[in-house]
């Protein structure tokens, strides 16, 4: 298993707010700066950028950012939420025009990400679904879907497409909502170069258990991309990894390990009030934690574990490591 | 499009109780008297049964009771819940004499249901997931039930193998937990009469919009049984059709006529505390009040909405006929 | 009991958008121009401002505008959430001098509102809370709030100070969270023009029977305002009236009526892809419906079958008049 | 601060099932037996009973069988589940003799909790709620519970009546839902034996931070009682404690000393398909290393960081505990 590579996305020095304060908690900065800051977060080495909102300055002007403050660009996202031309869908439209324009949104995507080294591009279509009952013709939403997909697939089967799914958010229901309609809708694409990208947020949001979502997607050999956070289950709250759990994140990495998954950990968080580098540097240090604390418990100690149906005494082989009693001497 | 058929389960019946009252709020009747009240509760002329629980009388004397009574066995439901042995799973037990036993109890419900001249079973494999983190091996208790499924399926090819998901309960997580997990499942087997029941109740509970989980399975011609119920989303509390919801339930039945669903109408309720016919009874005349105003706002009413991306006229068609105006002449 | 009275908020001509598309599905109009728009919804004669953002024509001119509008100014809210000073709350702040800008603004609130002819101000406190673990003194932040809001009333005691609770949003956990936590914190201030606004959706979001709370605020006096609109209870969703739930929102207006309350109905909704005017008129229409149908079931209907344990009867009368049978001639 | 006290209740070596295996996991044993093996678990040295199915062998072999094993009654639980008489409430019941039947059960609780050296009972109402929309009069139910509570506390002032709120379950809406709703019921009883037992699950469930809600109780002097165990929030799942949470149950000890809380730490969990003592013995396990961890944070080091709105510094000092890095040497 080689080094964990660690990413972030562009978003993080964004102007983030939310609907009750649209002008935001903090001004976005320019996006040379926001490269630049983000290289110097410790730890973090690459970048998850927006297309084509990132893109105002011209992309050699972005590859020579890159290039100076030495971050790899791991993935370009297109974007499909940004623009209220998008509110009712974008691969999923009924207008064919918008369609076809996030078709080819999606392909200068790729071009893109092409151009600056990324071998993907991650699609998250925030807008496609539906907020009311009787709002979508759910098999025609599902077709034209998976329609654009396959095309955008097949423009370069050198770029990966990632899919990542999502409960809801902005739309109260979301097309792609869960790992495994994410799954369905790749596989029926017949697309190979067509697999999933798991939020950690959004699998907690969804009820899903993140290993498993990871197991089966690596049955499918569909895991292509990671972003990691945490939440309280019921939202995507985007926090600091960690800050609300630990055995299922520790699962996760386990799962990662596991299934020999070697891409990117991308932090995808939206730091409203926290400084955005130590939000994002505190999930590092939590991440490179837990897989420290992997190697100590051991994955064959775990192996072992899960040939037993009794979960507990791995649990506590976990709690020994995490909150060692007082008399206990540390490992 | 036919007449709807409506059924019920014999559980209605039975020993209902929760965890804190084992004994039942009241005592489950014989299979015979069961039979005799379900077939009196107007509008219902199947039943659901469960296999072996309610066989212990013999075969023929079931047969007979159904003939007297005027009921059609719709499906047989295998019992993988009731029995403690099944505590870690049946289809993907880590034990293979357990798995072995899942399998040949199905294979036996098949023959039953055959006998009794219904055409599938119904497999709730409640136990099949996991309570804890670490305490599953996901991909291979996937394979696990994989294998058994489609073993199950091959066994009878006349007689088709329903799944039904749930997201948890009595499991904190289930194995199959969603429409898509089911249908990428039951996909994998790779057999041709393996399907999908959906429980509106578990639809809610994951989080789905009940009419898409119906399309979509219909895209994959895996629609196979319906369990009707209502709740308030978090928990499958099973209760009359129609005390919490009713435009997600009108386009339910509007999905379920599009897409020329002709199975069984099956309420699947828990009345902890309400007489069973009174609750069966209400269920049915819920969803035949919906059939009702389907008619009276009309499919291509429905069908020309659905081209439009605003809600608003459709929803107030709706009101006008649930809700009319004091001053609106009835229509 | 009087005339029912409709009003909505500002808001809904506001730049309604959210964190992904911060510019707005829609562009805000000018206050002017969104009272005229308001006061031409059919059945709408209230409306509901927020203090200070809708006063920048001055109060004067906002006064001119609602005379001829014939529109009445129900309530005011003061704005606590719009700008980046309260990201770590208004009443319950750490720094003292927001404490007393969010005292100052709401006084300034108390006086606006008595010069509009309105007799109560709305305060939801929607960044006073919290978002991680360890992130506040909760009995501090008690002390704080209900220290302002005691100032605040003392202020005028011929204006009602309204408290609105909601569980999340856009803090991950409010401090005022529940009917019952705004029912202690009102009482811990000892005046009597304290109260509680309560929103259906954040009422449908903590998991609370609406009209219960109705009922125990009422017990309290302590019911001052209501903000109708709907969603799918695990996000404040602010969807149009009826779009999803019929039943409790018809016991809401049951208790609504057994309770005497005589204050305005407000439309609270936020149509971010919707025409606000359908949807706020169709949400109107929805909620005279259901007066309509309380009528026509009867008061003492329900008052009797409230004296019995089952529910089916009174479920199944109710149903009769929203569904009625196809052979059934109406009523 | 003084030794911390862990009880466990005598339910975790009942029948342990649930609705669909109402026979149980496993067979319950005799309340001798369980006090025994009860006994054996490291580090619990109370013993939480129910009346009156804990007491069927004589209330004088109880107190002997404690006595031997060495074990303090901590707190007697009323049991108002366990009969289908309650099925529709006790307190709240509209049946007059059941509500006197219910006070007359908690009397006698508090005579035999009192015989054996405890100084408390618990009161967990879990039928007094309701299940569907217009099947209870809320203020009427209130009304009468608030009234037999009342009577309760007043037979004896030597003993403190603990209520346990939860938000679900058996009911589908319970009376008494979240710490806020029984602060109020409590106080309206004008008792000053009359607190809330805070259960974490049931915390956790209501969408609440269990610290907040002890800070909120001890600002009422209302903390009377602790039950602790975890879950995926959604439910009440009884699991073993830390098994999914651990950054809020730190808090919530944090909470627990600041508050001077000298009670129980009783481990309330249902071990469904887990050994019992070993459930319960790593809960105990857990909660010792908690407090080994906060002493090592340190209550002053929290106190100060509470100063502060930003709460990454304490995150990540706790993460520093939990996860050290493997260069770290270990502290």
């Amino acid at each position: 298993m080689g080094e964990i590579k660690f990413a972030t996305g562009t978003w993080i020095y964004g102007t983030v707010g939310d609907r009750y304060l649209l002008g935001g908690y903090r001004q976005g900065l320019d996006i040379i700066e926001r490269a630049k800051l983000i290289s110097e977060i410790d730890g973090v080495t690459g970048i998850e950028m927006i297309y084509p909102a990132d893109f105002y300055v011209g992309i050699d002007s972005i590859g020579e950012v890159l290039n100076l403050s030495g971050l790899d660009c791991c993935i370009v996202g297109v974007d499909l939420t940004g623009d209220p031309a998008w509110r009712y869908g974008s691969f999923s439209s009924r207008d064919e025009a918008l369609r076809r324009r996030a078709v080819e949104l999606s392909l200068e995507t790729m071009d893109a990400a092409a151009t600056l080294g990324a071998d993907r591009i991650n699609i998250w279509p925030g807008e496609d679904g539906h907020d009311y009952p009787f709002q979508a013709d759910y098999s025609r939403s599902w077709e034209w879907f998976r329609s654009c997909l396959a095309e955008v697939a097949g423009h370069r089967p050198d770029i990966k497409v990632c899919v990542e799914y999502k409960l809801r958010e902005p739309r109260n229901r979301s097309l792609v909502a869960t790992v495994c309609k994410a799954a369905l809708m790749c596989r029926e694409t017949g697309m190979d170069n067509v697999g999933v990208t798991i939020d950690v947020g959004h699998s907690l949001q969804a009820g899903e258990n993140i290993a498993e979502s990871i197991a089966l997607l690596d049955r499918l050999d569909m895991l292509y991309h990671l972003h990691l956070n945490d939440n309280y289950r019921g939202w995507d709250d985007d926090m600091v990894v960690g800050s609300v759990h630990l055995v299922e994140l520790l699962e996760m990495v386990y799962a990662l390990r596991k299934t020999g998954y070697d891409g990117w950990y991308s932090i995808d968080i939206y730091p409203y009030r926290e400084d955005p580098a130590a939000a994002v540097g505190e999930s590092v240090r939590f991440v490179k934690g837990l897989l420290a604390l992997l190697d100590r418990v051991g994955e064959e100690t775990i192996d072992a574990a899960l040939e037993q149906d009794d979960p507990i005494p791995l649990l506590s082989r976990i709690r020994e490591e995490i909150l060692p009693a007082p008399a206990d001497p540390p490992a």
